[in-house]
């Protein structure tokens, strides 16, 4: 798939930023595997799901707010909302949205949140453009791969330095997208990568505020007008990512680069997406599994006199938080994770609330909970007894975690999921035909009708 | 001024960012010394100058292009242009215009040039909120006693370490400019703060590209967003500067906190400013404060045999190009500087066009300089001999460069370098209105009616 162009020293050789470049000019929908193809839609439904069910959050409306005070041609949708923004507008907001419930997909090599920035740019430009579901699923997987591919690249360092990845390369994911969709060149996409690479930001300083999930909402608006304003010649440095003073020297301790090219258009990183079936971090997870399983077994919450849960000590460490007071803190105790995977059947945005976690049942039965510390379970593995007042008892062990990369969530896991998020707010009509929708990507509808079927949800 | 906000952690302990917070929101115009004021009079005479000057430049067209395809409505100026845009995107043109011929002042201590990101957005607020020049002088002052503290905190560090300081550290003048035009309290103004050390970006990789005048253009627009989105109640650390994965210890390696509070409010960082005779590096300027005054005392340039320049090794260094070929090259050619300072008596923008560096007299009397690396000369010291072709000999010493900290050019000689960058397309008279305005700002005049007094200057 690749050329040869000649890179900026002459003489055929070729830079990191031109071979990047190349792919994303390059590639066609055509080229693509079908399991490429059918991942993004996974991916979309997964990140239309969060959006959609993040869309009335604050942090989500007062960005939608301020970017609408520069009253902007409605060119793009924001999820879930009735005005439309210009495009680079409605992909910050929608960027924000994605990542704010930290329920979005996660690159397993490395811990980016591919979507939240990449989709947000492929949504507003191809409704803006009309464009065909085979233009936003290309775009979508030349801006993944492009990210997927540098932030393998620089995991752990950049992570470990200070940086959320999401923020930082979702700007070349966004910018690569973007230049998919707006037809730039080779040499134009390496002005656009540059000036992604000169506009990467955002710090793990960030972490429990607003500020977190506006970094890919940022990326998505900096990664658009990268390729808006290279598409018009706007110049930056041929090795904005790979020069001397460019992305990779200034902003990570240690990088290996090869992870960049290596089988670049053949081996997709993008299949290697993990989903979240619940809305807390994955340490957690295999205890949920394990919770909801008890549940099918019959086990009523009431009914329970005591959990054991034997953990990975990683598990206690992050999430041993045994009295939560608020639904933040709910995501750091996996006691409160057990006790509404026990109660509720399932762990979405709903059960890490302020209210829930605060709620009497919930309060009660985490306190029956207790960590056993067993260094021989995996880190996504969890064993739990559970024994009730009239002395039953079962004993579940999950190996390895729903979503986890051996055991992917199943399309169907994934509609329910959807499902959990949307079906509240917009009614099962409107959720299934969002469903189909999505699965019918790439069938030669319009994404502008697909964007606009998007349901309103704001409070009137 | 300042008054102890408690701290996050309790207890009285104010923090770093809650001072500068706190500074940003309590500072009133009738608090600042009259020679403040004045600088900023003289500083925003120099943006303003700088800026319609390269109001036709390619770069400064295709950002304005690019924003305006949102077509937001017509908040503010674009300097030079005719369409306005909002707040926002008109920041980010300015600020890309003002940085673009490197002609901008800059902050002796650090080696910001505080104005190309903070004026535009004092600006751009102002005019669409119909504020008045008090308004405007005092979020300048504000913006970049912010930035310029952080700016000297953070040298050498920050710079060596590969960053753009004004696109890094000009963010946080923008946001704090802003914060003051919105009115944010100081709690507000602290995640302002920490909104604009998340989006802080730009790396040295990009000079010699569009990419470097983008930098403050972006630093505008980031710190607009900031500010707008903290008046709305959104959240960041509240410890973005100096928390344990915040600006400081995640983009320098090393830094001076001190800096950022010592006599804040009290010894103003912004009359440390320097401003530019020649757009050029500062290294150059003596020599061509040599030629001109060569030529001032009768030294034709058809006459001139030989001229031996005798400067500081790092002049040789940065700027000892003996012939270069385009305008570029011509700024790191000493010997293009002195030539077009003994030709024309000037050496402004129009010194530095790929046709004046390759015009039949530049060329030839740049050969005829001969550079004389002397250890002993100061760094901005240059003495030139100039033998004429009759015979005639003049010796011609500088100590100190017009524009050092010691030698600063006078208020007259900021208006004859606003003449020579807007007269020739705007007129005697309306560069003269301009100038009437500026030094009048402060009293009591709209700042709107002063932006849409700035001629359109596009070719139609």
């Amino acid at each position: 798939m690749l050329t040869r162009a000649t890179g900026p020293g002459g003489g055929g050789r070729t830079s990191l930023s031109e071979i990047l470049a190349d792919f994303v000019a390059r590639t066609r929908f055509d080229d693509l595997p079908g399991a490429v193809v059918h991942e993004v839609r996974r991916s979309f439904l997964n990140w239309l799901g969060v959006t959609l069910g993040a869309a009335r959050e604050e942090a989500v409306r007062i960005a939608a707010r301020v970017l609408a005070q520069a009253d902007p041609a409605p060119q793009a949708t924001v999820v879930g909302h009735r005005r439309r923004l210009d495009c680079a507008a409605a992909a910050l907001v929608n960027g924000l949205a994605a990542h704010l419930y930290d329920f979005d997909d996660t690159h397993a090599r490395s811990i980016l949140h591919p979507s939240a920035p990449i989709f947000p740019t492929c949504l507003a430009l191809s409704e803006h453009l009309d464009l065909p579901g085979e233009a936003f699923i290309t775009a979508y997987v030349v801006g993944s791969e492009v990210a997927d591919r540098i932030a393998a690249a620089v995991t752990p360092w950049h992570n470990e330095a200070g940086w959320h990845v999401t923020g930082t390369v979702g700007t070349f994911g966004a910018a690569a997208a973007a230049s998919k969709l707006l037809g730039l060149s080779t040499a134009q996409a390496v002005h656009a990568l540059g000036l992604a690479a000169t506009q990467a930001a955002g710090l793990r300083e960030m972490f429990g505020s607003m500020a977190k999930p506006l970094h890919p909402g940022k990326a998505a608006w900096n990664g658009l007008l990268a390729a808006s304003l290279a598409r018009e010649g706007f110049t930056s440095s041929l090795q904005g990512l790979e020069g001397r003073r460019g992305f990779l020297a200034v902003m990570t301790p240690g990088s290996n680069p090869d992870a960049l090219t290596h089988d670049l258009g053949r081996d997709f990183e993008m299949v290697k997406n993990r989903y979240k079936p619940y809305a807390c971090g994955v340490v957690t997870h295999a205890a949920i599994d394990a919770a909801i399983e008890a549940r099918r077994r019959g086990i009523e919450a009431a009914q329970v006199e005591r959990v054991e849960a034997f953990v990975h000590p990683l598990v206690q460490e992050l999430t041993g938080k045994a009295e939560p007071q608020t639904g933040l803190e709910g995501k750091f105790s996996v006691s409160h994770c057990i006790a509404v995977g026990l109660i509720d059947g399932r762990a979405g945005p709903g059960a890490f609330t302020d209210a829930r976690v605060r709620s009497h049942d919930a309060a009660e039965l985490r306190r029956k909970v207790q960590l056993v510390v067993d260094p021989d379970m995996g880190e996504e593995a969890a064993r739990l007894v559970v024994r009730t007042v009239d002395g039953r008892q079962e004993t579940i062990t999950v190996d390895l975690a729903t979503g986890s990369l051996e055991r992917p969530m199943s399309d169907r896991a994934l509609e329910e999921k959807f499902r959990m998020l949307v079906e509240a707010s917009v009614g099962r009509e409107r959720t299934q035909a969002l469903i189909d929708a999505v699965w019918s990507l790439g069938a030669g509808a319009s994404m502008r009708d697909l964007a606009r079927s998007i349901p309103v949800v704001e409070e009137p």
